[in-house]
């Protein structure tokens, strides 16, 4: 058995004012905690280090949609959490807005394992929302143009003594994401997320975003014999309600952990990895059971589709 | 709002001995019960004309084995079933095994039109369980020793005013089914099964059986915008017990009938087309957000993967 001690540390809303400092010290306490609990595993949100500006359409004020980007990492304030993981001896995994030398932004997140090292990044792939300002809306869902698709697509990386894959947020409603990973032999999806609890296209999915939440993560979970690991930053932020509802999916599906809060919290929860066999080997043993030949439409580009 | 009224018509056990005339006379029962109530589609199960014959080693008796596979479809027999179906304007699905003049064999499903015209013919693609006798297993589970992979993918036929698609059994458990007839613009996915509760590979999956049969077909269901009615045969079948639970499911997810018993039994819903589009147009909005680019795993052949 590899048993893996996962800490998800959810997060409460950050103000639009909150300083990186104020943020990355409400992650050192979630990363402590989950050392004194145990945990090798710490995994913190989509967009962890700022409020979720894509909410707000910010061309008149370029200066503070850069202040949210990260032009390193570590850089000079998140240099303290890496020196943290590694002085505890803990890993974790962060979402944060991505600034590159060529100037392209993504919406990212590194794995770090526990002795500080970066162990791979991701580059978010299916970026939800819309391009251009909607007046209309109660808020802006601008990711679309504040970020970049992500070019690099699923990767796996060996670490934790396992095989562990990165999405973020939308990615999770996705069975692409999670097929993609396990075609790699993932046993660990890590997910960070923000969920508003209003979706201006349909307010009729306003109600079902909770059930919506476990549904995507759970199916991802079994149809793929993997860990899911789903964290949010949920609660009233700056007027905007989202989802928190952080859970530990096991390969059954099975939620073994799940939030009761929308602010702060820490889950931990033993993952064994060689659970994942129980499902890869049997019910979904790929190399058996699947016929790649009758999914062509699936990877055509949208323009034959 | 187009809406179509379907029929769910699940089943109990037949027997190893039951002949064809006394099933007809039961899926004929449904059928006129659906009428009554108003269904214009009636949904029966996967192999609904007969016992679920792979569970049993048939070597030694092949005139039993081919005693249970269709030449023709409609046959002497089924031909009172698409009767019946003209004569009261509803149409079906029906899962069989099909046994083609070439000697190939197949489980199969066909979709007929109220007015008892074939529309679509599916042959199941994902083929569970085993392919050698395994005695030391309660009960074989041996699909892939008495039909062939099915050739032609998964297609999606325009009627009932709509646009429909099959699967069968197995193949709900896998996100492809569903995608590959999402991006054909799929609205409704009628899928039988027979699923025994006690699964040999892995007994620890047996008390998942109902939550898993609910997530995957939910989970379809949401991620693609699609209305999907799963029929079972359930219920105690000489000596091993099966999954029941037949449901129907909006595009929303959620399940909005779902089968009480074990037995014949019948679930009306008015399922509403047009609902489709709340999720297609939006959330999954195919055209805008998906990424195939990136899914190239997905497709490529099993020995590369």
């Amino acid at each position: 058995m590899r048993s893996l001690r996962v800490g998800a540390a959810q997060l409460g809303p950050i103000t639009r004012d909150a300083s990186r400092g104020e943020v990355i010290d409400r992650l050192v306490t979630l990363m402590r905690r989950g050392s004194d609990a145990g945990a090798q595993l710490i995994v913190f949100p989509e967009l962890a280090l700022t409020t979720f500006f894509p909410r707000w359409y910010l061309d008149d004020v370029p200066e503070e949609l850069d202040s949210y980007y990260e032009t390193e990492m570590p850089g000079p304030q998140t240099q303290r959490l890496f020196d943290e993981a590694k002085s505890l001896g803990v890993g974790f995994y962060l979402g944060y807005a991505e600034l590159t030398p060529e100037g392209k932004r993504y919406n990212s997140s590194v794995l770090v394992e526990r002795d500080g090292s970066i162990v791979g990044r991701y580059r978010k792939v299916h970026l939800p929302g819309h391009e251009e300002h909607e007046p209309d809306r109660p808020f802006q869902h601008l990711e679309r143009r504040y970020f970049e698709e992500g070019p690099d697509g699923f990767g796996v990386w060996a670490a934790f003594d396992g095989v562990m894959g990165m999405a973020l947020c939308n990615d999770r409603r996705w069975p692409e994401t999670y097929r993609v990973m396990a075609l790699q032999r993932v046993e660990m999806v890590l997910i960070g997320y923000n969920t508003p609890l209003h979706y201006a296209p349909d307010p009729s999915q306003n109600p079902l975003q909770s059930f919506h939440n476990r549904l995507v993560m759970q199916a991802g979970a079994y149809q793929n014999g993997t860990w899911v690991v789903g964290v949010a930053k949920g609660g009233l932020e700056e007027g905007v309600e989202s989802l928190a509802q952080s859970m530990i999916i096991a390969p059954s599906g099975q939620i073994i952990a799940e939030a009761v809060t929308t602010d702060d919290e820490l889950l931990v929860a033993d993952c064994d990895l060689d659970w994942c066999k129980h499902y890869k080997e049997t019910l979904f043993d790929f190399d058996r059971y699947r016929r790649p030949e009758m999914y062509e439409l699936i990877t055509q580009p949208k323009s034959e589709q």
